[in-house]
């Protein structure tokens, strides 16, 4: 029997349902892993086991009833420090949860701690190692809620995605990691950054769980898989440049199970419009970064990395007709992708370049991410086997605006396929 | 000689550049007027003298070096409580300022103090009344800022704007307030409702003032009156049918001003899209702050206004299919728009229903903004005259999305034609 940390959250939802496992034996069993693998791991910003206690205690009724629920530092709780990954903010306790993190707790779940993001969710990685391989990045931004759901020490986590936050480190952990269609899940509470691009998403052991966690937070219906085989536009993305062999490989091999199951694949070429995007994503995030963070480079520029200072002056050296420009090419390559997408049902293309890159001072290159994450559809990563390293592989699929519940059905559809 | 108190900003700083009046000296005359008039006109929801004079003495240079700022109290400041207008959040006092604070302290300018807002910038009101006439709203739900401008407690302020905070109590003041297009000013730090809607906005006397602070903030030149005559699309706007008769008057008294000067003037009617969109418009606005006061709700109910309980739970008993299709509706109507004003420069409509109504108990009718506002361009209302009661009548003009330079441009051109 699947020890209880380790079971995917729908599964452990069933549980608790049936009476076979109490949520106060879920939270524990999520503390002793962390207990045993944390010093490693690393993916806590902050866990106090009796607020844990007293959260399951208090759990309310709901899809997410007692289910342990891992919260990147970039959202603010009410209950724990929320620190954004940088000193500038050390010590921080926000007095309101951000609304994602009330919705959760509404629908049920029980915040078991804040995880490790990367500096404001940027590039400057936090401690968090990868759980296959300590000498390995877990990606980022949500380095914590990433390695944390694969470490077992929660079934569920928030994360954030401006170019690949979610969808890398899902990939590199060997999880799900599903990003909303942009707006789905509000922001308030959230150290947002790039407020057109900023969207909240969640991780979990499978499609199934995401559709769950995605749900209860917004009350969609996530919850059919897909009976009929979908239309598959095939595409090696504009990280194709930068694929590692197994990836590339990879992405042929899952594009072809999807075939033999029923699938058409179409192969999917990127246009002009889109490949402006590619162009227009670090102007506009940068552009939007430093605004955001005018006051802590006003007041605090020396607590602020090197590179993230060197990006924003870079930003800033922009004229800012190049945000206003960016902003209008996403636009446009928005109205395109809705129009080359009309014969297709989901975009497979690569989560990642590669397996987890060795060493956790980087956290890996969101050049296969962050396309998508402007055109402002749902994605999604899921595991899909191990590559030359042994290392967890990801596939990503994507789908037009709007089409959160269509893509996790579809997902769950590909999971089957592949045999995940 | 104009008392500096109530000199416009661009005018303020032109004396302040040319050495003829001191930051100090504005910021005295400043003060000196609040203590007079504070006590009636209730705009400030926090006022610390002593503050005021130690950020004059560390006033930065740049476009706005000097001149005093009203902070409406939805927007975060390190160093002054920040209460969103509800007991909830009483005596909070943030770490950082809100970027959009940050940035006007960055070009040189001084936080005279926070300003009240309704509660969480929705409908239930603080204790601010009109300057012209205290047995009056000065509108809301940035009272404290529009007031403050027309009382002269500072020359510029900040707004914010989900249905008509901006443009409808700079009407019932007798200033102007600008409305940029949706996502030109950063809200991190602002306290978000409706992130589909939220857009930060600016009061001073005159479109210049607003350029000229709107330019500071964004470092988009803002800075040419048009020279040429526009095209102006006349439209009585949704709220037609609640137009009082001077109102409705003004509106054509303008309209035929500005012909008489050259424009060219057509009428505007409003087409099924536009129309559905003044639907969708209180359902998107609703449902998406219900989210974001999920923490507010779920912890504090009882400190939340009735009327806004009241509400939001009408939001939550909707489907969610209801927002996503009111997001889908405003999109629709966005393209439209876009549409039908290929072949006019600007839109001229009501700022406002009618002159500030008696009584403070209620800020009056968003019917001829909220449209305007989830069409995402820019807004701007301009000061027109008074009416039967004797109180300000103000008249709104409307561009497409990114035309922000080219309709204060315009509006400088309006602001001539009228005599304004």
């Amino acid at each position: 029997m699947t020890h209880p940390a380790d079971l995917s959250a729908t599964e452990a939802a069933a549980r608790i349902a049936a009476g076979t496992l109490s949520p106060a034996a879920l939270a524990e069993a999520c503390l002793e892993r962390a207990a045993a693998r944390d010093a490693t791991v690393r993916a806590f910003a902050a866990l106090e086991p009796a607020r844990v206690r007293r959260a399951v205690a208090g759990a309310l009724p709901g899809p997410l009833h007692g289910l342990p629920v891992g919260v990147k530092d970039v959202l603010d709780t009410a209950d724990l420090p929320s620190q954004y990954g940088s000193p500038i903010w050390s010590g921080h306790r926000p007095r309101s949860d951000a609304a994602a993190v009330a919705l959760a707790r509404r629908a049920g779940g029980v915040v078991q701690g804040k995880t490790v993001t990367t500096e404001f969710a940027t590039r400057h990685p936090g401690p968090t190692t990868n759980p296959h391989d300590p000498a390995r990045t877990p990606g980022g931004s949500s380095q914590g809620s990433a390695a944390g759901v694969a470490a077992g020490f929660f079934p569920l986590a928030f994360g954030t995605q401006t170019a690949g936050s979610v969808l890398r480190p899902a990939a590199y952990c060997g999880i799900t990691g599903f990003k909303p269609s942009f707006g789905l899940i509000h922001r308030a509470g959230m150290k947002v950054m790039s407020e057109s691009l900023d969207t909240i998403g969640v991780f979990g052991r499978g499609a199934a769980d995401c559709a769950l966690f995605a749900g209860a937070l917004t009350g969609l219906d996530l919850s059919a898989a897909a009976h009929a085989a979908p239309r598959i536009a095939l595409c090696f993305g504009p990280g194709e440049a930068v694929l590692s062999g197994d990836s590339r490989a990879r992405i042929e091999e899952v594009a072809a199970a999807c075939a033999r199951a029923g699938a058409r694949v179409t192969p999917f070429a990127l246009t002009a419009p889109l490949l402006a995007a590619v162009e227009a994503h670090p102007v506009v995030m940068n552009a939007e970064t430093a605004h955001a963070l005018a006051w802590e480079r006003a007041t605090a520029r020396a607590l602020i990395s090197p590179v993230l200072n060197e990006r924003l002056d870079w930003a800033e050296s922009l004229p800012v007709s190049a945000l206003i420009e960016g902003r209008a090419a996403f636009a446009a390559a928005r109205a395109a992708f809705r129009d080359l997408m009309a014969d297709h049902d989901i975009l497979l293309t690569a989560s990642a370049p590669s397996e987890a890159p060795l060493g956790i001072a980087a956290t890996g290159d969101p050049a296969c991410n962050a396309l998508w994450t402007a055109l402002h559809g749902p994605c999604i990563s899921l595991p899909a086997g191990t590559g030359a390293a042994g290392m967890p592989l990801g596939v990503q699929l994507v789908a037009p605006f709007g089409a959160d519940a269509a893509l996790l059905g579809w997902a769950r559809w590909v999971e089957r396929a592949i045999g995940g």
